[in-house]
């Protein structure tokens, strides 16, 4: 088990280490991103996958990839290293997890290509903890590889369907890497607003004995001897909660819309990050709880999640997500306004057509610098019939929607109320996981930030 | 709007609070728990339902409740009542939701049958928010009794399935809100815990192409023109992400099981608490990372839920739940041995029958003083083929359940490892998150701690 400096070995048979071992042995793994220039000169020990790997002469350059991160790796023939343990670093397969014994070497110049870009790993010793195939389905580094490059040089980009069939690969890409465990973080910091706030998370039943939402676009279980129902939302169980004196709830959990509908936004199956919350005295109330649950997950995505943000920019280039404290609220006459003097025909009481609602968001931008508003007071005549008429004008409504980069990823309404009916005096939330994701980082398709993806055609992997 | 002191009115279509006020009235509303001695001769407004009502000459107790707190209040005639006050808030419905203005007085004797023992409310003014139906179908004094009184005194209790059939106003006890304010916390120490360790939270899909345990107890699901199931657990998934290099990752979400089982302890859909890490050297390591998530569990509940226990143990008293740092681990065969020091009779190599288990419970309680323990090694032949063989003694295995109060919650193992298959890295671990809480709050079905729970015979409400 012992092996001098210079000498390569394979464990066959031990994967992610020493299984085999039944002390820790005494290598202390180094993690990628603490290679920086604080440990230059010192002897580590690191254990990552060959992401690149190139002979040149009696040296070879290695690319060691872990998560978000990647160093450069130099195996080369003197002292240290022999000829034989050269060609054996450059003979290993790409994708194989190894364990490296090396100095960490400030470098002249910075590796652009890599995130430790200031030092680069002169290896002493080198061991193959788990061999991969010698072919894969896709090469990892045509699925990081920023659209459009493909096509001017000629190198490959991989298209979303063949990424989605082969995802355990295209999972461990940097940019994947990053785009889930930003996703990770939306879900931590909206629960993590909502309990400081005295919200109560609860968790749902997903199979109901009737439709939730009219009995249309929902899927069919067969339940023993009967038929049962996937919520469309959790809507009802919510409203329940409030009933039940809970006044302010929220869950995290999957939704389910049998629509075939074949776009770059929408999925049969998504997470919804669902809020209900009774209000004291006007519904105000509620957008300011909202926006501000928000604005709390934009702020700690700035500030803990850079590095995601910035990994998942290298491939996906995108402006920066801006946004304002207090949030902004237009109401929707100030937002038919702006589009009117930007040349745009329309009615007072018209509804905003999906290219409208993109213009509008660029108009904002532009003169309030923010990706996210909120358009309230929306014309009675468009919302749906049960929607509270504003009591000062009752051409309009006590309704808004929520918009990110010009995309609505949330629409409410304060209901008419009837005594009878205490179910009425809350109001629901249904906010997409994938689309916040999508939308904060400048996505185009949430099948990006749908880790395994559900469509009328993609029921795998 | 503004009635003077002594004055009663109904706002029959005002739904909590003032939905027809447009800027907020002057009344500041104080939560019942906020009601002690510091506010002695204040006077204050709050808002709550009339739990009871007991009118007795001249005077009218009420009891006010607001989720797990309640508070006597007092209406008597005098310089700040009426007669005819008396009377409308001695008709005011059980369960209504009122707004009292009120003086908070000490009070001379403790009221042991609310929350809040040290002081009443002297009413002043009171108005109907949200009248409630007169006749209920379920009384909320019958949902708290502890069991067996009922029987006793001759007075209710309800039983499981008219709590269930009426959930909304179930919900509304003191016991239901703190057991799912608890659920809530077990769920946030869960992540928070996880998440400090380094993992990454995912959402898995629910709808899958294959059954996900080889096709018994699964749920079929009609998917457009062809069928799918729905996932028994989040396991294959959670696999692809080790193999994606997420290493570390947890979910929370619904897990269906299409058993057709009618106990204490079976849903059809629970709340699976799933676990997934790749491990360096050995698998104590992960015994070490689970059990530690554990007992970061039950010291948060400890620290914070100290309310939420007290009120479930009036209903349904227990000892509380004890624990050691670190956890106690037990290898399989000194568990026999104290078993057979008690007098069971049973092979080295025997599988724990459940009421051994349930035994072996109460007999390292008694020798430990702990709820929680991990079993480890267990015989080899009494567990799944593919289980690694304990190395040192291949009659046993390198696998371990986990109990609390003498109920298996999780069971794990090493799997023999296959240089191919790198899924096999990784140990999974399901976790029910219902079983967890009615098993540290000392309960007896699972419905208890499920919100609204399905089973064969249930898919309501």
């Amino acid at each position: 088990m012992c092996v001098g400096r210079g000498v390569c070995l394979v464990f066959e048979v031990v994967l992610k280490g020493a299984l085999l071992f039944h002390c820790e042995p005494d290598r202390v793994l180094v993690r990628v991103q603490e290679l920086t220039l604080e440990k230059s000169d010192q002897l580590i020990w690191v254990r990552a996958r060959i992401h690149t790997s190139r002979a040149k002469g009696k040296q070879c350059f290695l690319v060691l990839r872990q998560q978000q991160f990647n160093v450069q790796a130099l195996v080369a023939v003197g002292e240290r290293a022999s000829k034989q343990m050269v060609k054996f670093a450059a003979n290993i397969n790409k994708e194989s997890i190894v364990d490296v014994e090396a100095v960490v070497r400030k470098v002249e110049q910075k590796i652009e290509s890599c995130s430790q870009q200031d030092v680069e790993l002169h290896v002493e010793r080198i061991f193959v903890i788990s061999q991969a195939e010698p072919r894969l389905p896709l090469q990892l580094e045509d699925c990081v590889r920023p659209e459009g490059e493909g096509d001017e040089d000629g190198r490959a980009t991989v298209n979303q369907d063949t990424r989605l069939d082969n995802r355990v690969i295209d999972l461990r890409t940097t940019t994947s890497q990053a785009i889930f465990r930003l996703q990770s973080g939306v879900c931590q910091l909206f629960r993590d607003t909502l309990m400081n706030k005295g919200f109560v998370e609860i968790q749902t039943p997903k199979i109901i004995s009737a439709a939730s939402e009219g009995g249309a676009n929902v899927f069919t279980v067969s339940y023993f001897k009967t038929s049962a129902y996937l919520a469309q939302s959790p809507q009802l169980y919510k409203q329940m909660c409030i009933c039940a004196d809970f006044d302010k709830v929220f869950c995290v959990g999957p939704v389910f819309r049998a629509e075939d509908s074949n776009t770059h936004r929408h999925l049969t199956e998504f997470v919804g990050l669902d809020i209900e919350l009774a209000f004291n005295y006007h519904y105000h109330e509620v957008i300011e709880s909202i926006t501000d649950t928000m604005v709390q997950i934009f702020k700690g995505l700035r500030d803990k999640f850079q590095t995601e943000i910035q990994t998942v920019g290298k491939q996906f280039p995108s402006e920066p997500f801006k946004f304002l404290e207090p949030t902004l609220r237009l109401e929707y006459q100030e937002g038919v306004a702006m589009l009117r003097e930007a040349g745009v025909e329309m009615g007072d009481e018209e509804d905003l057509s999906t290219p409208n609602e993109k213009l509008l968001g660029r108009l904002v931008k532009e003169k309030y610098d923010t990706d996210f508003y909120v358009l309230d007071k929306y014309p009675l005549a468009v919302r749906p019939f049960y929607t509270m008429p504003d009591p000062t004008d009752n051409k309009y409504s006590n309704s808004y929607d929520m918009f990110m980069r010009g995309e609505e990823i949330l629409s409410g309404a304060q209901r008419i109320h009837d005594a009878q009916l205490l179910t009425e005096r809350a109001i629901h939330h249904n906010i997409g996981l994938e689309r916040v994701c999508m939308l904060y980082l400048g996505l185009h398709n949430v099948r990006q930030t749908s880790m395994f993806p559900r469509d009328p055609k993609r029921l795998t992997p």
